[in-house]
């Protein structure tokens, strides 16, 4: 498969078509944009057939990415309103799977003491979870409640175990209707790092995105939906330098100090050169911006709240 | 059953004797004691049949005590010598049960957020987890070596998941030969917290020390062989009152102040009573000493430095 | 002086009328209690004059104590509310003292890594500083705001400095015109552990209530008037013990289980003899309760909220 | 100035000879390299008279580089072997500015909650103190113990307070002979992240790396001598590029698919050129590796330990 370094859907369809000079839409795949501030974008993109998942290389379903502008300085109210908008996403993807009282667990993906990978487990400290209530003290919760659960199973690295044999057992323990599984990804783009949502009805595979790929949690391993809910907190050196490439051709543009050679290196995508020079060089890092400890709290807090208000 | 406050098989076996009155040994019991040097003293209580089980309400097996002093100021050589005393104790027990090469899987018991719970994670944190590398990379490990995979499962109060439900997931996927889990206890004595290590090849029962009662994880609820090992980090009000109150009356002796109301209370043991006059004041308070930080950082370098010498 | 084991004013004052079996107020001290709702209580001691200090062994002024009941359980309204409360009491002392755009540094004293003495560490870090935006980019602030800094200078153990020294090398430096010192105290009750605020007027003797001195940070020490915050956050056992011991002969008493020999141990304040029992056995640990992460996370929320509504 | 975007004198000196064109050393400025083992290497570069000062924009003094490779996968004994390279150096610069028993105070800069900032207080933590034992109980240390104080006295954004008021207070208060600062530094090279040491004997200006220029700490400013010990933990997201341009050329002329246009932009350091194309974008991020947090704990394990060793 074509090798898209990002994890989301709507940058993946961006790269399609810039490759295969496509001014319209990808067969297969339908688009929708929705403003709702100028703070907040939000793009639905549905894939529709096996035409749009061999494009795009992501299964069939619906992916739904909210953009937020500046996280690192947003105010509490801002936090607010992007919880509200990610919430109303969320809750339209579960009751389109499950009932209102169907039992729902939360998996928080990720390692903790890794920042820019910490995002999963943050989330799942700031779940309410009412399962255990609704079990063993149902006399203190409203009795329309649903059960939550969640949990951080760790990462392969630190417990020796894949995560969807973590995963499995539990679900096949506690059965839930529906799995929600947050995770950290990579983008496409340095400026979408902890400021993009990616909520997709298809699952997961974890690490996908840095080239560390781990066994797929999904309906198809699981036996019951899965909502993924994915949040790009790193990008590959390649990306960034690819990106930066085309802005520093278009300031020689600018100033009419281009020629052929650079015009043309701007309207290929150079991603997979750039990589082939740097990976010799041990030089493909991943990295993440210096402010990924404020980007990463403010995040978790708006995705924890949306899910809170989403049960 | 009696109410122990203790899960220590070694205070148990003293509190039933200081009860009924006994000088000998508990029928159905039998204790050894070996003295490592001052700093470290271990005992070993065996449970052989059902008479010793009901009298201290633990069920038949191995109860090793290593009991280290003044472990908040404890050099690295003796946190060093501490670990391997542990460490051949461990060793020992695991040896009794499993082959040198199965696959053992390590759970901590505990909250991380809650300084006095969060030994089991802590622990966790630092065991050199090995399944995934035989698994995934055989070529960079020594052929002989155990698979050993570790889990922290978090608490029923933030996962809303039972601690079993979640580690009976895991078995049935990964199906190790041993399991070994950590977790927090509470004493009858002050002087122990975080100062003593259990270990018991007989399963555990969480929170039982607190009176937060939950599943048992042992071989009867999971079919393979579970060895507990345990560390007092807590205890109750009503604990140190009854020991204090000792030492009071003590001391009246000893100047001549006391009389035979005081010395019939100083025969007895309080604990229930003084627990009663507690609880409808809400004052039978759990605590712990103030330098529970650095115990936990000691005790947890300790037991994880002794299970990986004894894999 | 007396060992009153407590840095709570109102504290030692009920301990020395009970000691002297006095029923009126002490010479040179006057009380008055304000309840804000059934959690919140509000008493305000001043002492007037030498008379009133003698007595306690506090010096002359004003000590403020909010107490708020089950702060393990409380939830973010009542948070909300009991920092408006202090906030109040907070300014009223300010205004007392200094103008309103006049310069205040707030120093959290204590150690960041042990849970029970990290509550100065982190109510700093959750104050509003303005001191360097006034400085360096005023058009960003409102043009009234007032400055403020703050900083945690961590404990002699650590630093090797006294706290003091660091306090007044910055004093002299930025010369601001009110200290405000938030610390951890030791108090003469379990149930006031991380559920009360004292405000005084007076300055601070840092680790005064753990019997672990330091030098007095104060207006005569460093020229500047010093608003001393204070929660406690540990207890000595013996205190725990003479509480205890109190209820339990209260059992006996309703019980008709009592004599006089143990009437009259309650009618006494037992805890010098208390812990004169404890010491040579190395009993008297200091201990907090096992809930104290919790603890320490409502209150710092509601001290820092606080604070920066006064300011 | 030239915008040197690197703290790292050595990167000056060949940043400066590139853009020069010069083959010899730069008048003013020797250096010598010493390579340890395959692991390490130390380079040592003097600035001696005005001369060099005004070509690289540093003061004059000596500057010593150590390099670490592959610092994410040491092992304890590499740790082992880079602290005592690098406590080598650091004891000759301190035999050579003071005596045996003078005074040393260390300061450790940076922003505890920020990962690739939080190197100074995290190496802070880990520096044995022992001013304080001398001064209160000297009968428990060695007679010849030099005393040591450590403090972290935070960042201008949260303490509203420049640094070098803080430690000049400090310093005023408690007169050492030494002062020794630790900071994070940016570096002109992704590869030195977190696994280069820079020891200069000429004090610091903190934040210049990053473009935030705080207050000079140094002899000039404090009366004392200042040795700064620098680690690179963050790069411009320019320099990343400048770097990879190269390599991508390179690879392009070894492809001989490069040009004579793409072979002038490689002759030429396009650091500044890039900059200003990414500036007007916000896309001159300041980046760092993935790995930052394990990268940060072995180089404050490593400094820590140089430093102990060198008291």
């Amino acid at each position: 498969m074509y090798d898209f370094r990002t994890d989301l859907a709507d940058e993946r369809r961006d790269l399609y078509k810039k490759m295969n000079q496509m001014q319209q839409e990808i067969p297969g795949i339908t688009t929708e944009e929705e403003v709702i501030d100028e703070k907040i974008k939000i793009t639905r993109v549905t894939i529709q057939n096996e035409q749009g998942e061999q494009a795009i290389g992501k299964p069939m379903g619906n992916y739904i990415t909210i953009d937020i502008k500046k996280l690192n300085i947003i105010t509490e109210e801002e936090i607010q309103k992007a919880a509200e908008s990610t919430a109303k996403e969320i809750k339209a993807r579960i009751d389109n799977l499950v009932n209102d009282q169907d039992d729902i667990l939360v998996v928080g993906l990720g390692n903790a003491d890794v920042t820019p990978d910490a995002l999963g487990p943050k989330v799942v400290k700031h779940i309410e979870v009412t399962r255990h209530i609704i079990r063993y003290l149902p006399q203190y919760i409203d009795e329309k409640a649903r059960p939550v659960s969640a949990v951080a199973p760790g990462v392969l690295g630190t417990t020796g175990i894949e995560t969807l044999e973590i995963v499995q057992g539990i679900v096949e323990n506690i059965k839930p209707k529906l799995l929600i599984v947050i995770d950290a990804l990579a983008s496409n783009s340095m400026e979408r790092i902890s400021s993009t949502i990616q909520i997709a009805d298809t699952g997961i595979v974890p690490g996908a995105g840095v080239g560390n790929t781990r066994k797929e949690i999904s309906q198809k391993t699981l036996g019951i939906p899965v909502i993924a809910i994915g949040i790009p907190t790193v990008v590959e050196t390649a990306v960034v330098v690819n990106e930066a490439l085309d802005l520093l051709i278009e300031k020689y543009q600018q100033e009419a100090k281009s020629n052929d050679t650079l015009n043309q290196i701007k309207e290929k995508d150079n991603y997979h050169e750039i990589k082939e020079a740097l990976i010799p060089k041990d030089y493909n890092f991943i990295v993440t911006p210096k402010e990924i400890d404020q980007l990463i709290m403010n995040m978790s807090k708006i995705v924890a709240k949306a899910m809170n208000m989403a049960f």
